[in-house]
């Protein structure tokens, strides 16, 4: 798998640097809310860090269209919202202890407090999200949302079940990839995307989960019992390894769904998206 | 306090019987999800009834002007549907075991689940509701829906806390009028109003709280532990006579609000409805 020689992760990041502290700032702006305990916890999960992977992406997308607005940047902070709203509440359910190394928010705040900041920051999410005046971005945001809480339900419906390799496929895109996928949409939708160069940008988003599913399935394995239960059930029955082939499928989807896109730094900075998405994590 | 002669509650109720049973049938409809726990958790929570007085708000405000689309009939389901949403979340805060005389959801399905049958619902009320292809709408609910969680967790902070007879009304206000208020806003945006209209429609709606407080304060009171503490307070420093004196000024007020409408069936129907809404409650 060769990857142009002319950018690194180094670059990638170096062309996204300005517009990712942009949108950390903004976040930081959005997560102020009236009721205290709302801003400590918001406080709190942005200062845990995260990879910011999801804005990158969108950057990525909108930067590929030559788009300038600060519409990127509000999104881009709406996606990290998006995700930490998911985040707050997946813990309350997980019992989790930790996340991101640190004490989860549940265990500092407990789970009452946890429920409502979640609520707040899905509704603010979706409060900046509606200064950009576009339904497309809208709908496709909802969608997402419902999407990923009920990915979160199926898993709880089949957990200590059986799963098939394609229900595995579908938990695995609904916690991480389809978020990935929407980040891509939402950057094409800003830049003008025609709906074909927004469904390749979706697909991209949806590929460039193949690292992920290795890092997701190992990371939950220490971390948490259902996706332990999850593991156990695939390797008893072979199919995670069948997975793997899969999963090995996808970077080379990734790249074909943005070849038809004219060359450029960012279109060579996103096919080398899925090497960066693993380097921020070290 | 008189009432006009000519219109009683079974007239009002006569008046929205068919849009009532419209919004019903959207609710249900709106509640079925591909996973069988929202579905079942939707089904459950809409069968416990609820006397629907917010869709009624929103019906006789857009009534008032005389619209007749299909707008009335899906945004009444959604604000039941986030009045639903706000009742799940908090029944899990509470530690509720009954609500509206039944076992509550969270004793029958876990908080995990309704955790996550909360946050589909709210994102399917936004879903249902920007379909309406309306920027106000969607700020006036997203806007609302932020103020509810922070009453809810304003009141966990001032738990156990003296409180004044404004941070009282706050909370009131966020726990119950401000819902209603956007119903009739709502209805006025659907109907055209002109802003001036709408800030007396969402007047009127603050203001027809006045019987709610009284229900809410009686009600939490044996419920509940929380509202028995702040009732406490409240008794402890005889503000409660005084939020009663102010509480009475309300139905006024509410007349007021609507008094420059042209006389209407419909606008002797909202000068009954403060009665209205207790009536339904037996």
């Amino acid at each position: 798998m060769s990857t142009p020689a002319t950018i690194n992760g180094k670059e990638v990041f170096d062309l996204l640097r300005d517009d990712l502290a942009a949108i950390e700032r903004e976040f930081g702006r959005d997560t102020v809310a009236g009721v205290e305990a709302i801003t400590e916890i918001g406080e709190y999960l942005r200062g845990g860090g995260g990879k910011r992977i999801r804005p990158a992406l969108l950057l990525l997308s909108s930067k590929l269209f030559n788009y300038q607005g600060r519409g990127a940047i509000r999104l881009g902070a709406v996606v990290e919202i998006i995700h930490t709203a998911t985040l707050v509440h997946d813990d309350i359910i997980d019992e989790a202890q930790i996340r991101r190394g640190r004490p989860a928010a549940n265990t500092q705040w407990g789970n009452s407090k946890c429920v409502l900041a979640g609520d707040w920051l899905y509704m603010q999410a979706f409060k900046i999200a509606v200064q950009e005046r576009n339904f497309r971005i809208l709908d496709t945001l909802i969608d997402l949302t419902q999407q990923m809480v009920e990915g979160e339900l199926l898993q709880m419906e089949k957990l200590g079940k059986l799963i098939s390799l394609d229900e595995h496929f579908d938990l695995i895109y609904r916690k991480t990839a389809c978020l990935f996928s929407v980040c891509m949409r939402v950057g094409g939708i800003l830049g003008g995307a025609t709906r074909e160069q927004e469904e390749s940008l979706a697909q991209y988003g949806h590929a460039s989960e193949r690292k992920q599913i290795e890092t997701v399935l190992q990371e939950r394995a220490f971390d948490g019992v259902t996706h332990a239960e999850i593991l156990e059930i695939l390797e008893k029955y072979g199919s995670l390894e069948a997975a793997n082939t899969r999963a090995l499928r996808f970077a080379e989807l990734a790249r074909n769904a943005i070849c038809s896109f004219p060359d450029s730094e960012i279109k060579r900075a996103l096919l080398w998206a899925p090497e960066f998405v693993v380097a921020r994590e070290k």
